[in-house]
C-alpha cells in the first residue's frame, strides 16, 4: 500500500497526507489552514477557491504532477459557466487531492486575511469579524416527528458547520418560517460569535445562497457630529461614509450642558437618547443608500464616544459624570441588539458593540484612539493628543500607558471666536502672516488659491470669506505671535508697537484685521483679544494634561506627538507648537494620525481579537484625573503664556523665530486667562 | 489541643467538624446544608434563622450543652427588638458554634424547601426558583482608580457571594446609578439564573434591604380566556389570582379564525400579537392590585398555552399551524425579557419562560399539563384529557407517554348549543331527568338549590335561568340517554315513543323540554337535535383521538382517567363516560385535575428542574398527528353512538342502566354527524 498524498498549503506551509480523494476544503480543514467557505462544501460560494502549484518544489521537498488532483468536475464547471473562474484556479470544495500537491490559497480565500489598513502607518489588521455567513441545508418538518423549524435549523448547524450552541432573538424566529420556505429549505444566515467558540446567534436569514458582503457601522459618536462608516466585513474596506450633527446640540453645546439639561429637566436624559438614536436610525438608512447596499446587510454597529454621549446613547441618565467623583455607571465595552439601540432598518438581529471607557472623563473614544494607534506597542514615549471639544490624552510606550482627558472647550472648532465658524467652505483655515509686513494671506476652504494669488477672488466669489475655522485661528494666533504681533503673555499690540495699521484698537485692547469687509458684503474678519484668550485657554488646558501625563510617568519630554481626530488631520504641527498647545518636540516628531477614533471604532468591527485587546488595555492604562489634580491648575496657568511661561522649547526655538515681546497696553489687560473654565464637551 | 466542635444540622442528617467560632451560615455553607440568606450574614434579613436542639442525641452520638452555640449578640437582639425572633430561634449568621451542637434548618429557612402542591395528590414540589434575592455592598467610586458602578457591583457579588459571570440589560444599568446611591452602596438585587452555575442577570435592583418576597406570574394563556396566578417565588403560594378574556376573539373565536386572519390580512398577526400583549399587560397590573403588591416585584413570568397562541405571544406568525405539516417555528422553550412580550410594569429586568411545544398541534399547554401530572411517572396506564376548545389528551405509564390534540370544537363549552352559554350565574349546570317520569330537575350557577327544591324560584330570582352551560349540555344529554329519551345514535324519540310531553316536535326532529319559558321573560330551554349532534361531534373527536394513543400504545382498556382544565372539573365522571367522551373505566378511576396547564405553569415557575424535566421530557413523548390519521376517522364515525357503536363499556353498563333504543324519525335524520369539522380552537 502506498504512501497517503502530502498536501501543502501555502503561505501557512501547513502540510500534513490525507487519504487520495479528500477535497482540498476537507483537507484544509483538518490542517487548520485558514480556507473560507460560505455554502459548506456545496460549490455555490466559491469562496474556497484555490490554486494549485505543480512543477517541482525543492523547498518542500515534492514534485507536483499534472494530475495531482482530481479532474475538473462538473459542478466546477458550472460556476465557471455560470459566474466564472480565474485560469489557474480550482473549488476547493470539489478538487480532490489524489498525488503530492502544493495549493496555494490567494488571500481572497482567507477569512482571516490581513488587511492594511492605512498607508501612513502601513499596519496590518487581522480580519476576524465577529459576524460571518453560512448557508445550510435544513431537513423540512415531519408531521410524524414534529420538531420546529428553529431546532431543525439549529441541528443542521451542528451537523454541516459543527456549530453546537446557537439562538436566535424573536425578529429572527419571527422571519425565520417563510425565509426557509421561499429559500426551499436552504438559507444563508449572518451568526454573530462574539469570541471563538461563544454560543452563536443568528441575526439575520435570507433565503437560498446569499453571496454577501456583510457590512458593519463604525460609528465615531461625538458630541457635535456623528460620523460613520460602512464597512465590508470581509474586506475591511470602507464602502461608504457619512456623517450628521448631533442633534442634541439643541439640548447644549456642550457635554456639560447636556448634563445640567438633565439635571434641571425630568425626563431631559431620556429626550437626549431618544433624538440620537433617531439620528443613527436615519444616519444607518442614509449610508446604506449611499453604499448602494440594502440596510438588512448591516450586521453589527461599533461605537465609539465620550462617556457622556456613552450614557446617552445607552439610555443612563449622565448626571454622575458631571461631578465628582465622576462614575460611570458602567465602563466595560457593552455588546446588546443594536435595536435596543433605536436601529430599525439594520439587519433585524444585528449587534451593537460599544468599546469601553477608561474613566469617567476619558471615554470610548479614547479607547478607540488607543486601539488605532496602540501606544502600549510603542518603542519611543508617544503622546496621542485627540484634539476635539474635550482633548483625550494618551501617553506611553511599551512599558506603561497613561490617559486623561482635558477640557479645552470648543474653541479649536472654531466656536467662541468672534469671527468663528465651523470647518466649511467659506472658511478661512490657513493663515501666513509676514514678519515683515505684517501682512497676512489665506487659504479659505474650498479654494486651493492663496488670497495673494492671481484668481483667488474669483474661486471664492460664490462662498465669500465667511469667518475662520478652527485650524485657520490656530494658525492665525501663532503667525501672529511668530511676526511680533503678539507678546508671550498673549496681548496684541497696538499699531505703534507693531507698526502696522492692521493693529487696531477694539475698546480697551487691539485687534489684528486678518481681512476687511468686502464689497459683496462679506464680514470683516478679526482676531480679537478675545480670541487669543479663548485659544490661551483652550491650548493651556491641552498642554496641562500632556504635562500632568508627562508628571505621572516622570518624564520632561516625549520622543514624539501624533495629532489625532478629524481636526487634529489640518493642525499643522509647527502652529500647535508655536502655541504651546504640544510639549517641544522636533517638528518632524508630529505626525497626524486622522480620526483616530473611527479607526479605532473600524478596527474593532473587523476584529474580535483587537476587542479583546483593548477591554483587556484599558484596565491597563493608568487613568489620571485633570478635574482634581492641583497641579493641573499649577501646569495650565503656567502653559497661558505663549508658547510657555517656563517650558524652553528648545526645538521650537530652532526651528522657528519667536521674538520676545510685552507689550504695555496700560490697564487694558484682562484676566479672562486664569478663569478656571469648567468642563465642557 | 481538643477536637473541633461537631455539628450536626437537621433535618438533612449533614454534619462535620468546624474550628470553635465559626457562625452557624458558614458552617452551613461549607457542609452544603441548605440556610438561605438575603443579606449575606450581615444580621439584617432573618432568613438564616436556625433552632439548635440542647440535651443528649443518642441518635446522633452527641450531648448539646446549654453552651454550645456563642452567646446571644448585639446583632441578634436588635433584629428581635425590631422584628421580633422567636423562642428558641437564633440568626445563624450570628451565631457561632462553639462546642459539639445539633441545628434544625426550619423549612422557612431552607431555600429548597418543599411544597405540597395540592391536597388531592399531595405531590410535593421542591422550590428552585430561577430568580433569588441577593444583598451586597458596593465599593465606591474613587476618582484615582476609576471603573464603573457596574463593575464594582459585579467585584461585590464575586467577593461577598461567590456569584461570577453577571449581567445586567440596558433597563437596569439605567437604573443602577441612582439606586446605589439611595441605598448609600448597599442594594438588594434580583438575580437570575436559567440553570446552577449559568450566568446570573440582574433583573431588578432595590435600595438598601429589600426584604421581598419576589413574585411570578403563571400564565395559561388560553384562546378564550387568559388567567393568572400571581405566585410567591419563596413560598410558592399564591397571591392572587385574575383572569380576562383573550381579546384575539374579535380575530376569530377559534384558532382556526385567528390562523385565516393571519393568512386573509397584512399584518393581522402583529395585530393579534398586539392585543395580547396589551391585555396581558394590564392583568399584570391588575393581578398586582389584586395582591396589594408592588408589580415591580414581579421577576418572572411562566406561559403554557396552545401553539398558536404560543407563536401569537411571541409574535411569529401562525400560517404554518394552518396546514399540514403543522410545522413549529420553534418547539423548544424559549427564556427572553418579559418586556419583550411587552409586560411594562413588571420589573424592568424581568424574564420570561414559555414552555416548550409537544408538537404543532399539541402545545405547551398540553407539556404543562404533563408537568402537573406526570404520567411518566404513573405506575398504571393513565388517560389524560384537558378539555377545552381543543382537547389535549396524553396517554402514558412509565414506560412511555403519547401525546395528541383533538379538534372538539367548543360545544363542551356551550357554544354550538341552542340554548349554550358561558359557565356564568344563571345558566344550568347540572341536570338530573327521572328515568320514570322523564321530568328533568336542574341546579343553575350561583344557586345551591336544585329546581325541585323549595326556594329555588327565589334563589334564582335575580340572575334568572339563563341557558345552559357546557357540563350542563353534557349531563342533559348523558341524563336523556339514560332515561330512555335518546336512542344509541342519539336521535331524540318523539312524545310517543318516549311517553312525556316533554318531547316536543322542532321540525322534523324531536327536542327535549328542559325549562318552559318563564312569566318573568326566561327563555325556554330545550335540548335539540342539533344540540345533541354537536355533542356528538365534540365527544367523537375526543374519543378518537385517545382511542388513537390507545392504538398506538397496543391496548384497549386504561387502567384511570384524569379529567383536566377548568372545565374539566366541572364534568361528572358518570354523565361523562355514559356520552362516550373517555374510554370505559371503573368510575372510581376517572378524577379531576382542576387547571392543571396552569398548575403545571406554577411549578415551572418555581422550579428550575422542573422546566428541564418538561424540556426533556416532551422530547421523548411519542406525538401523534390527528389530522393525517386515518384511523382517526374510523374511531370518530364508531364513537358517534352514544356511548359508542362497538366498544361495550362494561364497567359503565355494570354502574347505571342504558337502554337500548332505536327510535324511528321517518326520514327526519340528519347526516351532521358525520360531517368532518375543521381543526379549531
Amino acid at each position: 500500500m502506498s504512501e497517503d498524498p502530502l498536501v501543502i498549503f501555502t503561505p501557512s506551509g501547513k502540510r500534513g497526507r490525507v487519504p487520495a480523494g479528500t477535497p482540498v476544503l476537507t483537507a484544509a480543514r483538518q490542517l487548520g489552514v485558514d480556507l473560507d467557505s460560505v455554502c459548506g462544501g456545496r460549490g455555490i460560494c466559491s469562496k474556497c477557491q484555490v490554486a494549485p502549484a505543480y512543477g517541482q518544489f525543492s523547498k518542500h521537498g515534492v514534485t507536483v504532477a499534472e494530475d495531482a488532483l482530481g479532474p475538473w468536475n462538473a459542478v466546477e464547471q458550472r460556476y465557471h459557466d455560470k459566474r466564472g473562474l480565474a485560469a489557474g484556479r480550482r473549488l476547493g470544495c470539489q478538487a480532490t487531492i489524489e498525488r503530492d500537491v502544493v495549493i496555494d490559497v490567494p488571500p481572497e480565500s482567507q477569512v482571516h486575511r490581513q488587511v492594511v489598513r492605512k498607508a501612513a502607518a502601513v499596519r496590518a489588521v487581522t480580519m476576524d469579524p465577529a459576524t460571518r455567513l453560512v448557508m445550510v441545508d435544513v431537513a423540512e418538518p415531519d408531521m410524524h416527528s414534529p420538531t420546529g423549524d428553529f431546532e431543525r435549523l439549529r441541528r443542521a448547524l451542528l451537523d454541516q458547520w459543527e456549530i453546537g450552541e446557537v439562538t436566535a432573538d424573536l425578529p429572527i424566529l419571527s422571519r425565520l418560517q417563510p425565509v426557509l420556505r421561499k429559500g426551499e429549505w436552504r438559507v444563508t444566515l449572518a451568526l454573530h460569535q462574539p469570541r471563538e467558540g461563544a454560543p452563536a446567534r443568528i441575526t439575520e436569514i435570507w433565503p437560498g445562497f446569499f453571496e454577501g458582503p456583510l457590512y458593519g457601522l463604525a460609528i465615531d459618536l461625538g458630541s457635535t457630529t456623528i460620523a460613520a462608516h460602512l464597512t465590508d466585513l470581509v474586506t475591511g474596506g470602507v464602502t461608504a461614509s457619512a456623517g450628521v450633527m448631533n442633534p442634541q446640540i439643541r439640548f447644549g453645546e456642550d457635554l456639560m450642558s447636556r448634563v445640567s439639561y438633565s439635571m434641571m429637566n425630568e425626563g431631559g436624559a431620556g429626550e437626549m437618547t431618544r433624538a440620537v438614536r433617531e439620528a443613527l436610525d436615519r444616519l444607518s438608512v442614509e449610508i446604506a443608500t449611499e453604499g448602494k447596499i440594502d440596510p438588512g446587510q448591516i450586521v453589527e454597529a461599533v461605537f465609539v464616544c465620550n462617556p457622556v454621549m456613552h450614557h446617552l446613547l445607552l439610555g443612563i441618565d449622565p448626571v454622575e459624570l458631571g461631578q465628582a467623583p465622576f462614575a460611570l455607571a458602567t465602563s466595560d465595552s457593552v455588546e446588546i441588539a443594536a435595536a435596543e439601540l433605536g436601529l430599525t432598518s439594520v439587519a433585524p438581529g444585528a449587534r451593537a458593540y460599544v468599546l469601553p471607557c477608561i474613566a469617567g472623563h476619558v471615554g470610548a473614544d479614547a479607547a478607540a484612539v488607543a486601539l488605532s494607534e496602540e501606544p502600549e506597542a510603542s518603542e519611543d514615549l508617544v503622546l496621542i493628543v485627540d484634539v476635539g471639544t474635550n482633548a483625550e490624552i494618551l501617553l506611553g510606550d511599551r512599558n506603561r500607558v497613561l490617559a486623561c482627558s482635558s477640557p479645552t472647550g470648543p474653541a479649536f472648532e472654531g466656536a467662541q471666536i468672534s469671527a468663528g465658524q465651523r470647518a466649511a467652505p467659506g472658511a478661512i483655515e490657513r493663515v501666513r502672516i509676514d514678519p515683515e509686513t505684517k501682512e497676512p494671506r489665506f487659504k479659505v476652504i474650498g479654494c486651493d488659491l492663496w488670497s495673494d494669488e492671481p484668481g483667488f477672488d474669483e474661486a471664492t466669489a460664490a462662498t465669500g470669506i465667511t469667518g475662520i475655522c478652527g485650524s485657520g485661528i490656530i494658525e492665525a494666533v501663532a503667525e501672529m505671535r511668530m511676526a511680533g504681533l503678539l507678546d508671550t503673555s498673549g496681548l496684541i499690540g497696538g499699531a505703534e508697537a507693531t507698526g502696522t495699521p492692521r493693529s487696531v484698537a477694539e475698546g480697551r485692547t487691539h485687534a489684528y484685521l486678518l481681512h476687511d469687509a468686502t464689497e459683496s458684503g462679506g464680514p470683516r474678519i478679526t482676531v480679537t483679544q478675545g480670541d487669543i484668550r479663548a485659544i490661551q485657554l483652550a491650548k493651556s488646558a491641552l498642554y496641562a494634561g500632556a504635562r500632568l501625563l508627562m508628571d505621572e510617568r516622570g518624564v520632561d519630554e516625549v520622543d514624539r506627538v501624533v495629532l489625532a481626530g478629524a481636526f487634529g488631520a489640518h493642525i499643522s504641527p509647527q502652529h500647535a507648537m508655536v502655541l504651546g498647545m504640544i510639549p517641544d518636540v522636533a517638528l518632524d516628531k508630529v505626525t497626524s494620525a486622522g480620526n483616530a477614533a473611527g479607526t479605532g471604532a473600524r478596527i474593532a468591527l473587523c476584529s474580535r481579537a483587537a476587542r479583546a485587546k483593548i477591554e483587556a488595555q484599558v484596565r491597563r492604562i493608568t487613568k489620571v484625573e485633570t478635574a482634581i489634580e492641583p497641579r493641573f491648575q499649577e501646569h495650565f496657568v503656567a502653559a497661558n503664556a505663549i508658547p510657555h511661561a517656563t517650558a524652553p522649547y528648545p526645538h521650537l526655538r530652532a526651528a522657528v523665530p519667536l521674538p520676545e515681546l510685552s507689550f504695555n497696553v496700560g490697564g487694558g489687560g484682562e484676566s479672562g486667562g486664569r478663569r478656571r473654565r469648567r468642563r465642557s464637551g
